[in-house]
């Protein structure tokens, strides 16, 4: 271990964020299935900015104010009184370039105000989609990392903590990690890595499950795939953006 | 997945126990390095019980007021004001037989307390030395389970997970798993269990590494080696037993 490199840790649940140094780090907010997938694909795709709220109400409330465009879904549908979904195959850039993405989701909206109310250095999503970009931002900064996994009601999920392996296992020489749920998500990645989706089906996980019941195995395919939106959605004022 | 099987969660850590139902399972309290191991080991060579406390004072105290072997560790030494510590060597059936063992730890008494507290209909404790008892049991039993991971200060450790993944692979067709935290330990399990060691030291475990520095490796092999000490450790009134 070398003490001059920064530190990196893995937070399998917002439940567990207040373990770690939050506000000497940068905080990686990691919610695969779908919302930082989705926030990738809508900026990659010229999205002015993405905000994240946490309710209905919230969102219908601030798109109305900006004129943004409305979105979110409770129990695979879009929510009553929003208009699109959390599909990052709505955000095509023919519709979305230019405007504003006012995104309602829990998990990561929550996990993203706890590290901002803990005074994070700075916080940027990850997803499979956007993960080189990630990464190479991580190596770059040579500041302390928090990999934070959204996880589901507090639940440790296995999409979260698999994306937070791929990152360990790409960056990890930049890194002194003495942490063992990093050690887990690099050796549970490097197990899924040949194929995420055959992996997230044989292990019989919860979002897997749920997705395909609603028909959406597009979707987990799209959010298990590497680098096809690397851009960096960084948190500022409320809106996540892309400099 | 059938209806009819009871369920079976895994915590991976007491900062997440309140998230399952705790007051309908039973609670596997797991503390594979050294804590579960050692009371196993204790009771299988004859000890009549083994209190667990959460602080040295406590210990003491108690100890002298029914002459108990006051046992417990911090730093990796005998805690100051203590007779023993928390090695599953110090206790063969010579010296344990029929004493009475106060033992004091931190991780493993606080999520034991946290079982009973919230109500846990049985609470038994878990390691691999007793790991087919405590799999007989869950399978006879027919009741909800949780498996709970002591951890270390609430962060998520290596062996604890490995533990539940060797019970969940033993005994997961008797149940209803819907909880990626279990799967996510068996898969590690699968992955480690020709060498679990091995496992723990290439995968840089954190306390692999505490134990070792303090020339421990024959505790860690006896405590990732299963079946050395099958008994269940039930705890009632203040005492885990066997009954």
């Amino acid at each position: 271990m070398n003490k001059n490199k920064p530190t990196l840790f893995t937070s399998f649940s917002p439940a567990l964020l207040h373990l770690y140094d939050v506000n000497n780090s940068i905080v990686v907010i990691i919610d695969v299935l779908r919302a930082t997938s989705t926030i990738a694909a809508a900026l990659y795709n010229g999205a002015r900015c993405v905000i994240p709220v946490d309710s209905v109400t919230r969102c219908i409330e601030l798109g109305k104010q900006i004129d943004g465009i409305t979105a979110g879904e409770r129990d695979g549908k879009i929510a009553e009184g929003l208009v699109h979904g959390n599909s990052p195959f709505e955000y095509p850039k023919e519709f979305i370039e230019g405007k504003t993405l006012v995104l309602t989701t829990t998990n990561g909206t929550r996990l993203l105000h706890m590290a901002m109310e803990k005074g994070a250095k700075e916080i940027i999503t990850g997803s499979f989609p956007n993960l080189s970009t990630v990464c190479n931002h991580l190596a770059e900064k040579k500041q302390n990392v928090i990999l934070g996994c959204a996880a589901w009601k507090d639940r440790v999920n296995m999409e979260d903590i698999l994306f937070a392996g791929a990152v360990i296992s790409k960056i990890k020489k930049h890194f002194s990690i003495n942490c063992d749920s990093s050690h887990l998500a690099e050796t549970l990645y490097k197990k899924a890595r040949k194929d995420l989706f055959e992996f997230m089906k044989k292990n019989d996980a919860s979002h897997y499950h749920r997705l395909m019941n609603f028909g959406l195995e597009k979707d987990i395919r799209y959010c298990l795939t590497p680098d096809g939106a690397n851009v960096l959605p960084q948190f500022e004022d409320g809106k996540l953006i892309v400099k």
